[in-house]
């Protein structure tokens, strides 16, 4: 099997049967950020139906169908598929993946933390998002449960994502020109620091919100008794 | 230095200045499970004094405090500490640990998923727990949010903790005497999946009834209003 070399770092790691992207990062980028847009956009649209729903749940719901798609289709496959590095056939998810590991080669190498954060994302969060897209469009009583739930999950996988890489150093498995350190590990990834914040403080406001109101109606109910 | 032969697993991994255990592990195990008891024991005589308090919150109380405590000063220790395979003093939180790593040498080797996972753990979800028991006894409506969200992080910091290790084979790291491998690495660990667990239903119970009748009462308003 004749082996390209790798555009990955450490530049001494060894992917046997690697095999160099096929579409231009141009390409790639504007796949997935424009499906991502579209996906949002169709969902805010599709809601539009839903009389009921506000501005702000409907974006919601946009952003928990894209961020599903995003765990379950794409991430999905990097689990799935340890061998995407070898991919000839141009395949967009191995070509998004193959591209990706220029700022972090800890999913060329299958490192332990990786994978299985990865597997959780994909197989439990990924299907909860679809859940919580159902609860947010019919209103369903356990939805802010399981935003809640959902977020803290993403944002604590997230953010031991970046602790492990920077404990066993930043210029490890990432290299260093700006497009992938700047653009790819820390600014992709910032994405699920800042949304799932902004989902947890949206939940939360509405959760403390309705369990103060219920404390108080149950304090009235005793009072009413006592009386 | 002088570096006795160390018990973990892998044998040949080296550990410079590693001082064995100056307790015998039943005295170890006895402090932990003996304080940890004491701990929720004398929680829960203490939020006898709180009236309103029910049984069941009382007992959450007690654990909030427990597992708060572990969290901060215990693994707070092995964080901070890198070096506690070294100790002489026969310090209780350094003996914890030394006998624990016969469960996991992660610990002694510093892997980068052990040390931020426990860095979270202790220094994020730690002094949260105690607010938590704040909130508790003072019935705060964030309580159930705050509940959630630490409970879901100790759940899947223990789920991730549990994978990589079988990722990267169970026994790489673990001995497999009955007590490490079942006693220590599968069960004291198993306490979290299983406590966090039954808290994230109690809080889901209560928050998803407050949601509901919320939006029963603004249903209600919202058709006064329109009649």
């Amino acid at each position: 099997m004749a082996t390209a070399h790798h555009p990955y770092v450490p530049q001494d790691l060894v992917l046997p049967g690697f095999v160099p992207n096929v579409l231009p990062y141009e390409a790639i980028l504007g796949v997935f950020f424009g499906c991502s847009a579209l996906v949002v956009i169709f969902m805010f649209v599709l809601t539009g139906r839903f009389k009921y729903l506000g501005t702000v749940e409907r974006l919601w719901a946009g952003w928990w169908m894209c961020t599903g798609l995003i765990h379950f289709v794409i991430e999905g496959n990097v689990v799935a598929n340890s061998k995407f590095y070898q991919d000839t056939s141009g395949n967009i998810l191995n070509e998004i993946w193959k591209e990706y590991t220029k700022a972090d080669s800890r999913y060329a190498t299958r490192d332990a933390f990786i994978v299985q954060m990865e597997g959780v994302t994909a197989f439990v969060w990924g299907p909860a998002c679809f859940l919580i897209v159902y609860g947010i469009l019919y209103r369903r009583a356990w939805r802010f449960t399981a935003m809640l739930l959902v977020s803290l999950g993403q944002l604590y996988g997230d953010v031991l994502y970046y602790l492990t890489c920077m404990h066993e150093g930043l210029t490890k498995h990432t290299r260093t020109e700006p497009l992938y350190f700047w653009g790819y590990f820390v600014g992709a990834n910032a994405i699920w620091i800042v949304v799932p914040s902004l989902c947890i403080l949206y939940c939360a406001r509405n959760v403390n919100a309705a369990v103060a109101a219920a404390g108080k109606t149950s304090t009235k109910k005793s009072a009413q008794k006592r009386a």
